[in-house]
């Protein structure tokens, strides 16, 4: 399938799938200068901030019945969505620093409901120094929609693309994976102290956060940069109780994904056991030339839209 | 009714109002360094750009069943999903530079009206230098939600809020109200040209765009103020074949309300003929102290969530 294909519009979104239907839409736009960064990273990056920064742009939403059940705790929606977005800043080594925020909801929704969503908005927000600063809500005959969108900065030396991976780096990513559904995708942290110190103290080639799962960000990390990789499957690190296709296929792990120079992974072992003992560090494969290596079958992962 | 009793959650969205839910929603929001203007005006205006310039942040959304008819060409929905969250650039003689788009549509949505959305969105940034960036996409089992988020730049000294008005101002629209479902909800032009001329030529005391109607956005421009106003309601530019009634009330103008000094009137008028003869700039009213008046019974407007 391709982009003249899709655009004779026999082809349906569900069946596009939702990165070839993004490449094409991108294919579609004009480049522009102040651009730094645009559709296929984390966040993007672009011109207008203050000396020596580069001002980061996400946005993210979650939808009633796909990321969230009707019956979920507020709080935990609004704890959800607003995690979700700044993951995406510690995918980059950002601050978010402002969040906008939009709610579609049904006429009849309780004004309780709203409130308690905000509270799990505002819990996550404050936690990392982020102001809402405004946002809109509108009336739907459908499900709820939260969609977030924030901004933020990062140093131009200290920001962190998916693309500068090189063939060797050593393959990295922090806490457990699998079983995310079971609690954890509504109550996780972002990383972002987390990533902060690592480009405050080593250099990454590359890095994501891992929110459709191993198996389908990896590919994607690789791709960015232009190389392949291989990994360990026995050396991942796994939520109690899952397997390794657990591990690789689940998805909503938000935890970081990044590579850099093997000659600095040891050193940054010691120093990651000190500085955050209660979180794991795992070295969980490398990257290769390009063509020595490709995904192995059990690498699917979670794709909106497929 | 008050905070008190929406927190009690036998208020349901509907009944609350947007204004009023949102007032609950701003109240318990944290104060934050760097916030100049936070959520009630057209966009929030925060530190974190360049030298002499503010940050312009702003998120809007159209939903499939209130803001356009399923039916409707994609394009043309497009265009207005990104002209509304242009237009309140205008609204503070801000000028947009970055987009971000979320798009949750059903899955089976065919590709082919995916793209001609985009090509709608896109002809609108264009045309006025925006830069597309980046966004989202997800399904749902319910009408489709498209939500921009935009971020500009405006110079410190430019920049108008809604609070600035004072007793005495000229109050002035751009273009002619009413009847704007016919047809210029779908293709109207944010003013953002105009709004960039009026601040380099005169100094505006407050200003927004006009998108729920005269009747229910003039209020708000005095409430922001604390002023009061008067409105010739005969002096109101009226689409053809809109009565007063429908142009105060029917809403989607998306044109420009302004107050200036009265002493600056009768220059801004003959100026702006020459620069705009197209457009016309109409005289409606003025200011007052804030107890001398209060809205006509026929000042309603349009509300979303209720």
């Amino acid at each position: 399938m391709n982009l003249r294909e899709s655009a004779k519009g026999r082809i349906r979104c569900g069946e596009l799938g939702e990165d070839r239907l993004i490449s094409a839409l991108v294919a579609s736009l004009k480049a522009h200068p102040g651009v730094i960064a645009g559709p296929g990273d984390d966040c993007a990056v672009v011109d207008g901030a203050g000396a020596g920064e580069l001002l980061l742009l996400k946005t993210d939403c979650v939808v009633e019945g796909v990321h969230f059940l009707p019956n979920e705790k507020p709080t935990a929606i609004g704890w959800k969505a607003m995690a979700r977005t700044l993951s995406d800043f510690a995918a980059m080594s950002g601050r978010p620093r402002y969040a906008l925020i939009t709610l579609v909801a049904p006429r009849e929704r309780e004004a309780r409901w709203t409130l308690e969503l905000y509270r799990g908005l505002r819990s996550v927000a404050d936690r990392f120094s982020v102001a809402i600063v405004g946002g809109e809500t509108s009336s739907t005959a459908g499900p709820v929609v939260i969609s977030i969108s924030a901004t933020g900065t990062v140093e131009k030396e200290r920001w962190v693309s998916r693309a500068g991976g090189e063939a060797g780096d050593a393959l990295f990513v922090t806490g457990k994976l699998g079983g995310s559904i079971r609690r954890k995708h509504l109550n996780f942290l972002p990383r972002i102290e987390e990533s902060r110190w690592l480009t405050k103290h080593f250099r990454l080639h590359a890095m994501m956060d891992l929110s459709d799962g191993l198996g389908a960000d990896l590919p994607r990390l690789a791709q960015a940069s232009g190389v392949g990789f291989e990994i360990d499957e026995r050396a991942l690190p796994r939520t109690r109780g899952c397997s390794i296709a657990q591990a690789i296929n689940d998805g909503e792990d938000y935890e970081l994904l990044f590579a850099l120079s093997p000659n600095d992974a040891a050193k940054l072992a010691v120093q990651w056991r000190k500085k955050f003992p209660q979180l794991p560090l795992t070295r969980i494969g490398h990257f290769t030339a390009s063509s020595e290596s490709a995904p192995p079958p059990s690498f699917h992962g979670f794709l909106h839209f497929s």
